[in-house]
């Protein structure tokens, strides 16, 4: 009988949306005008940095409401339930929804921390990374320990500090570095470039888990979105409905997947381990496969290690989640059923909640109790070292 | 017992390589000089064009050729097997490795025409669309018209003189247009703009198949190639090795088509059929689930039909092929048995010629017999009406 009232779920993505003292209860005073705070404008809730205002306050933030009503995102706090930004809420709705514990990531800075990245003001930047990560450790997560996972974001935009901050965090307890699914579309160099060595090192040594949630580079995927208009001279408004893109994330961490097989990264860093957020593994079988084939026919006059099969290095070093995903489920031997977590995506459209695990049990009801138990809890807590032995 | 002696394989994904006179044969006099002809330059067979050197005259033509000794494409014509330029070679080639009939795309002209797209003289360049439909259908499919399917391509930068080649080209024979994965990153409207009812239009009314090429649009996926380069601003080259980008090139054809799923174009021209050319066919039930997934929550506030799940449109329009790719056969009923064919891919770098038949025996081997006749031939020859009936 699967997911029995014992096996605890333990979700690898889900969100938290930034309450509005989080910066500005942490920043010196010189830089606190000019860091992150929220501000009325025309009766929305907008956060306001470095002297721009961005405008969406609660990304996404739908849970508790109906399809129906979708469409916009939150303007003011008060169009969220509290559990988007109040962690003793949170808690509240995890026990309705069936769920143990959760990874939260950041909203306003992006996922892996882009909207630092682009900031002008590195040194300010540089501040608000460590106060987010400040936040979410010492604040979020103290609600309760045992439910809340540590995740941390890190300057991007210089390697050593980036190893720093992964250095500081991993001392404060986090678990995983949320890391853009590409470095590129940042302006920054990609996964082959030895650039980042530094950054590798630091996680390796720290046992830290790089997350790559799909879309925390800032690409939007899709041949009506982002790069493609770019490589076409256009930066104009897509003519595609978005539900284009939401389709097609995954693709994104396809990308991901294929660039580190290839890159030797995970040769020259064998303790590195990267979860894909919000990727699905339906997919995962056929890359493996079609990636084992360009291996065999291109490495002969490619720079690509020779002797070691992409696929193997993929069941070393990848971990993968899902929300629904029957497809998945039912290849999950392909997949590697040791590799394989749930994500429950509040408060984001892609969540079940509040039927986050009745819905889990609707999508596990063939598989076996042992696997199921893998799937929901004890992979997770392997992957993520949590919680971490005392 | 799979793949017996009566089932001919008709591929559904093979190229060529334009001879030296294609162009000159057929421009009239006053184009001749800035048509396409092949020039010595440094050794090399190049091909020039309206004042432009294109330095690759046989683009991954490694046919015959052991991996080992790939790396280089060719530079002359003696650098390739006859089979490569000349149809009566061709027949012998595909004699050999056990394949009935071929639909061939082109080379000097990208998959879908986007050099003429690109080109700045585009009277010139239209006679340069038709003379590469004249060239296929009247010369090279003549050389036995039993066993190479008839194809064209046609003017994308018109969509109105594009429908008059589809009518010219469908009268003279052809089953099926070769057309840009995605029109955007040549610069035009993407598959959700009304700009191209009149070609839409146009197929139908022929009974012309679209076949959608991955990369036909010019666009390289993957982070480090072209479109991501592009949106951080840098078109420098890339540091991922190119085997990056051959094993994600089926995450174009993912893109083209969840983007025509969600366009309202097949249900404005109900009669349209896309081909997903090397695309694989293992990805297609996750991508299939994700859509519908996606339709399911987001159908309510964004412009797209409320009433037909993505999935059935698919089955309804959609056809894929595969080469290797084990994960799809096993999963094919999910992906629809009367929707896939084999593709041969000669004389590129996936193929596995001379020895396709002996592969594709291989790969279909627990394939019940009725089903591998599906695959190998019934399916294309349904799909491309091929032959005619007479």
């Amino acid at each position: 009988m699967p997911l029995q009232d014992h096996h605890k779920i333990v979700s690898v993505d889900d969100h938290l949306i930034e309450h509005p003292r989080v910066w500005q209860d942490r920043l010196p005073e010189t830089f606190r005008d000019r860091g992150p705070r929220i501000v009325e404008a025309n009766g929305n809730h907008v956060w306001n940095y470095d002297g721009t205002a961005f405008p969406t306050v609660g990304l996404n933030a739908v849970a508790g409401k109906p399809p129906e009503e979708w469409g916009m995102d939150p303007v003011r706090y008060e169009d969220m339930i509290p559990g988007c930004y109040d962690p003793s809420a949170r808690l509240k709705d995890m026990d309705v929804d069936g769920v143990e514990a959760a990874l939260c990531f950041p909203s306003f800075p992006g996922f892996g921390g882009g909207v630092f990245q682009r900031a002008q003001d590195k040194d300010l930047a540089l501040l608000c990374v460590r106060a987010w990560n400040d936040f979410y450790i010492d604040e979020w997560c103290a609600t309760d320990r045992s439910r809340f996972v540590p995740l941390s974001i890190v300057p991007t935009w210089d390697p050593q500090l980036a190893a720093a901050e992964v250095r500081r965090t991993a001392a404060m307890g986090s678990r995983t570095i949320s890391f853009p699914d590409s470095p590129v579309p940042l302006g920054l160099p990609s996964f082959h470039n030895s650039h980042w060595d530094p950054f590798w090192h630091a996680c390796e040594e720290t046992g830290t888990v790089i997350s790559l949630h799909f879309g925390s580079g800032g690409f939007v995927p899709g041949f009506s979105f982002s790069g493609t208009k770019a490589i076409a001279g256009e930066m104009a408004l897509p003519d595609a409905p978005f539900a284009v893109a939401i389709a097609t994330f995954s693709t994104n961490l396809m990308w991901s997947t294929i660039d580190l097989l290839f890159s030797g990264v995970l040769q020259k860093h064998p303790k590195l381990q990267f979860s894909l957020a919000e990727g699905g593994i339906g997919w995962i079988p056929y890359i493996l496969e079609r990636t084992d084939f360009v291996w065999e026919r291109h490495r002969h006059y490619q720079e690509i290690d020779f002797d070691t099969r992409p696929s193997d290095l993929f069941r070393e070093h990848f971990w993968g989640c899902f929300i629904d995903d029957d497809f998945g489920v039912e290849n999950r031997h392909k997949v590697g059923i040791d590799r394989i977590m749930l994500e429950i995506d509040y408060p984001h459209s892609d969540s079940n909640w509040p039927n986050s695990r009745k819905r889990a049990a609707e999508v596990l009801v063939h598989v076996p109790d042992d696997e199921c138990e893998k799937i929901c809890e004890t992979n997770a807590r392997t992957m993520l070292n949590f919680p971490a032995p005392v």
